[in-house]
């Protein structure tokens, strides 16, 4: 257990952007930020770059001569980077400072040229499903994305445009970021699914053998339940004010598929609630599953108190010493007293079958 | 139990429609859909044309003959039949998506000349009421209809059509989904029925014999309502837009139809919402059942324990070796001690009365 | 209980209006439908004439000649009666249909020249409080009401007809109405207060003597409740809308009535909630005294134990049958073990005083 | 007990306003009201006048010569009374019947050239805080207050007029209702801070010695704050829509004045919901403080019997009288024997220390 | 526990504002309130003033003087004080009032040419967290501000004006105003973490060691949320509102950073809200953990009863002093004897291990 706890105290970050009443638009990144890598794709319907690491000069190249670029870093680790990128694609400084104080709630802000979305992943790896901030820019003819982490959301995504089939190469950057952010909305499915599979799986073990490790087991669900929907349900609202409100950076086509991603978001809440409701169902399947078993011994000690206490208070009697106890001369009182005893057990068994005891 | 879990696992789909971050527009079946069998139904106010198995040529021929058709797939293991009744019918490419990824949220779409419907209805076979999707096209002169697996929702109005009477031969295609759409909302009364009775019959054996298979029967119960109910909001939601919206293919008359559905709608959200209060209630009396009756177990252990405990002391003390007990010699030791013991008895049971134990 | 059981089960009446998928407007009525006894009153402010039993002839004929007409009919059981009054009176199919299909939630809907009015009253005599549909057609110069079984709900109204006094003989069909569901709508008070009475006798008895009979009544209780909402809340959103909306048939000053009439169903809400809540805080009281008794009993079975289990090991000791047992032969050994076990036993009651068990 | 019961049983008033279906406009007053006394108030800026015991004719006069008039009615047991006065300030019949029929919820009604506003008080005297209903009417010379018991809520009002000093005499009737108004709910904070004080007792009172009266004073308390919510939610309401809405008889600086009311019950309602969770959680301390105790009990009972039923057997088995038990002649057997059972109970002290038992 | 008691008593302030019922307008203090400290900051782009203790005459200088002023009262122990700074500002009387109320909920008004605006920050030194009302004027060239107790959730800002880099300097009081506010919201964030360590702790402690002191220590928790959300929730709607709505005296670019202090505010909430749920859950587990122990208990006695008590009966029988028991005599009986005992709890121990109670 303990090594759980140090785990997850280590991995924990502080709530608090920064000390408080310090002033907005500094960049200071989260103590246990990663060392950035920035990659980058430039595409158009016909061909394709791919970039592993590259410079802010390759990129500065790359939005020169491509139709659409995708720059992502993976790590927040280098607020000199962060800066000189926000210098590159004009980026708003509130929202460069957003990037990295990474508790940010998802949601949608539209600046002049370009629009800052917010994501809130669950990180899989994390204890309790503590989410991972996606930050995403779009902008005329570029999709910058900011990862906590290096994570694969987004492999399947980059495979499509290598792969250079689907309508992604030929649309615009808006249509690659609704591809992420897709992408990302749907990463929260497996995750639902694992813990739907443990809620059946727990199911199965509280009816059988109701025991202590359940009910933590139980509530580990039910905080991960918790923090994935502390996530997907802003992420729901920006993803409806995604769709719904007009921006020339998004096309109405694209907004459609907006609109799809929403229909998901809705899926993965009414899944979660429903876990919700199921894992406090399971709770008192639990306590009611103890009662029973506790309703189950007390049961067997109250037969075996109320059939041997009686006879052991008789055999005490005849136990005595006393010089003047006629029984104790009398030829039969051997065998009467057995009989006595066998029907007092005979009789106590029947009332106990009559109360549905036994 | 454990046929009854491998069970629930070989039904229990995945949640995702595809491998997150895919290309949108793909026709990738549920991995356990059945084969389809497409039938036919073209009609007018005087005639009717049934076919039990069709294909799509068979389909553009009764499109080109009768005002209303309508085209019913059960099975979507194929995804060629599907793209091909797709372009047949000019349906859009996001809705055909819909039709295989089985996990829509019942909704409505209106596209240019044609309106997607999602439906789900309680499928009695399954594990917890787990719903089917069942996808509705409703065009100028068809209804198109896919169902996951073949069921009798639908069987009434086949024999409404085949019969010929009341409105509907004579109505048009927008009455046609009407009267399916009401026969899938009404498919709930049934299962809630048959779950109203449960939860009567659980109520007297709760009362009468509370057992964990209560509980857990009980537990079972709550995630059919909780089923149940995931599909009948959203209905709901999409009956009040399809009834207030006003939309070309759907005639004012039949928006008054739409209109009774609704009510369906919120009558099932209201029994629903009933059964759950009740259920939650029959738990809290199951629960204080359970402790009346350890509480009546202890009663009899507590009674037992306080009547015979102190006369095995007294009789003990009467059985020790010392030689030097002036008692044993005594004439009337014996007998006065049973007038002892039965005074103790006495005075007991006069305590447990006064403190109504008895 | 298999009495109550079996009563419970006579007069449920199934959910489903009719076979799901049957053609809409058709007069199934329920199962269980008494024959229609057709009661009509005819009235100006002068002269007023009275119907024990009419047929739809006199009915057409007092249409004729009395400023308004009251018909109102007791019992479903037959269709063709409804059908024909519904010709006489002009009526919409659909409402008609939802005459004879007794599950509507309380609900108005305005006709082009009579409103139809659906309202759900508790049935005393039925089992669980399960309500009444009342179904009310307001036209130009007559009000048309269905009840399910003959009550006594309108007999006030009836004698405020016969006596002439108040405004009701001088006003025209609105205020007939309003009179009419004013009445239903108070008729909840009675049975709001003796569903209070029981909740103050309940709350007496589970603290003198918390009983498994008491859950099981409480449990009836909040079912009442529940049905009882199930009924108003859709009667106060409609009373809402028709006490608002503009509608010919309804003067201004009945409406003002109709609003008086809202806020009786208001105020009904908030006792229902406000008892919902108190029979939740009684159960709550109730598991408290069940523990707190079982703690009492405990608590007794630990003193008898603790104190007599020890003295029985110590006589024990001294019946055993050793040949060299130095403390049999002393002379003070039988009045010192009295004093060791005196002494025992008064130190365990400090300590149980200490830990005040006692 | 009885004697609180029977209290509490003089005090509840039917909750029917009348029989229902009979004639609305009927001045029935409550079965227990008490007679009315009629006390009035004259005053300008610089003089007034005040009659304790004042007739019609007195408000007449009172009304044609001062710039406003207070007249408040303590007791409705005078039907004709309340008639009387109210065709002396032109009431409307209604709303002179909601006067009488004291179960009004809090509302605020705007007739052509009064007001009629409804505020409901806690009885600090009733069982439960059952509350009382003040009627307030507000014309333009004039505020008419009728009161179901003389109370001493309104007496600083009293004051203040008699003082005069502060903005009261110079302003007009609007200035004297907002007055009475902020009186009244004022009056409810004093209450709440009892129950608060009570609640800060009853906690402490739970956490050291958890007994059976502890839940029946919490249940009482939820009551009561149930009472005073019951209350005090419509007051807001009603308070915001006479802050909000224009009407020519009340002034807009009277109208900020308002506002600053409608904080106030903001601020009382955000009280009770933390109260009322406090008693919520105050309930479940109180059960696990019984089942800690309980646990108590339990491992003191088992530690005794596992101490002593193995000694008691062991010591048996020496008292057996059978001829031939080698043990009985060893010389050492006694001693030997002693050691056993003392090392019996070591071992098992030490497994009970290990369990974290004692 | 009494010192924390007594404590807690000192503590509390009465609830209500004054006497209900006397004239509003009036500037009656808290009666524990401290004597007033008045510091002035008065600063432009290049110099600051700073003086640690002000009289309203060095105000009056500064505000001539310096392009933002900023005054801030630490106690309002001093009415006078209040009201004359009132005066040299202009504040309204209503406003003023509020200030030495110290109960106020977080509000913004607005008047002429000032805005009026209430914050709640919690108190960490303070029982249960009880919150400490900030009172915030801000006019065209100055921001003042009242605590009740001179505390530090300003001192960065301090800091900040005294270091004269970043914007503030150069902005205006709208932004100075700003800052105080995001400073005094932000200060909610180490005290949410501090809670949230403490559930964490508190966590691994219940699961490992359930005592009483946890479910105390947890409701502590619970009421410190509770307080904590009293003051968040009005807080949020007010910087909702006052980064919404337009007023003269705050610039756009204000109401940006003011949005993104609302940002922080739902955070917070969203925050609360979890631990909240935590914590509900952690009752759970801790209840259950207590069933389980109980349930262990409860084994071990059955387990030694069980095994016990038929043996004790057995040797009870042959310690009878019949004259006449076969048994006694025969040569094997002692030994077969301990055969049938050993057979015995051989049986019932592999009847325990079935059952799985071993």
């Amino acid at each position: 257990m303990s090594a759980r706890t140090s785990r997850t105290r280590r991995r924990r970050q502080p709530l608090r952007r920064a000390v408080p009443g310090t002033s907005p638009g500094q960049l200071t990144p989260p103590p246990d930020a990663l060392h950035p890598i920035v990659s980058l794709f430039g595409y158009g319907p016909d061909e394709h770059l791919e970039l592993a690491d590259a410079d802010p000069e390759a990129v500065r190249e790359a939005l020169a001569r491509w139709p659409v670029v995708w720059v992502n870093v993976d790590g927040l680790g280098d607020p000199d980077l962060v800066a000189r990128l926000g210098a590159l694609f004009g980026l708003h400084r509130l929202a460069l400072e957003d990037v990295v104080h990474v508790h940010q709630r998802p949601k949608v802000e539209h600046y002049t040229d370009h629009i800052y979305i917010v994501l809130r992943l669950p990180d899989p790896g994390a204890e309790g499903l503590e989410s991972e901030q996606i930050s995403l820019f779009l902008g005329h003819n570029f999709v910058l994305t900011f990862q906590e982490r290096p994570g694969d959301a987004f492999a399947p995504v980059r495979e499509r445009i290598r792969g250079g089939k689907g309508r992604l190469r030929a649309a615009g950057p808006d249509y690659l970021a609704y591809a992420l952010i897709d992408a990302g909305v749907d990463s929260n499915f497996p995750v639902l699914e694992s813990l739907g599979e443990q809620l059946e799986d727990m199911e199965l073990e509280i009816v059988d053998r109701p025991g202590r490790g359940a009910v933590v087991a139980l509530h580990a669900i039910r905080r991960s339940l918790l923090n994935l929907r502390r996530g997907i349900w802003p992420m729901r609202e920006m993803l409806g004010a995604l769709s719904r409100d007009a921006d020339p950076l998004v096309g109405d086509e694209t907004r459609l598929y907006l609109r799809d991603c929403y229909d998901h978001a809705v899926q993965i809440i009414d899944l979660l609630e429903t876990y919700r409701e199921i894992a406090a169902g399971l709770l008192d399947v639990y306590l009611s599953s103890v009662s029973n078993r506790m309703n189950e011994i007390m049961k067997v000690l109250t037969i075996i108190s109320t059939l041997f206490i009686p006879l052991t208070f008789i055999v005490g009697i005849y136990g005595m010493n006393f010089h003047f106890m006629p029984e104790l001369q009398w030829r039969w009182s051997y065998p009467i007293l057995w009989g006595i005893m066998l029907s007092v057990v005979v009789g106590m068994l029947y009332y106990f079958r009559r109360k549905k005891w036994l």
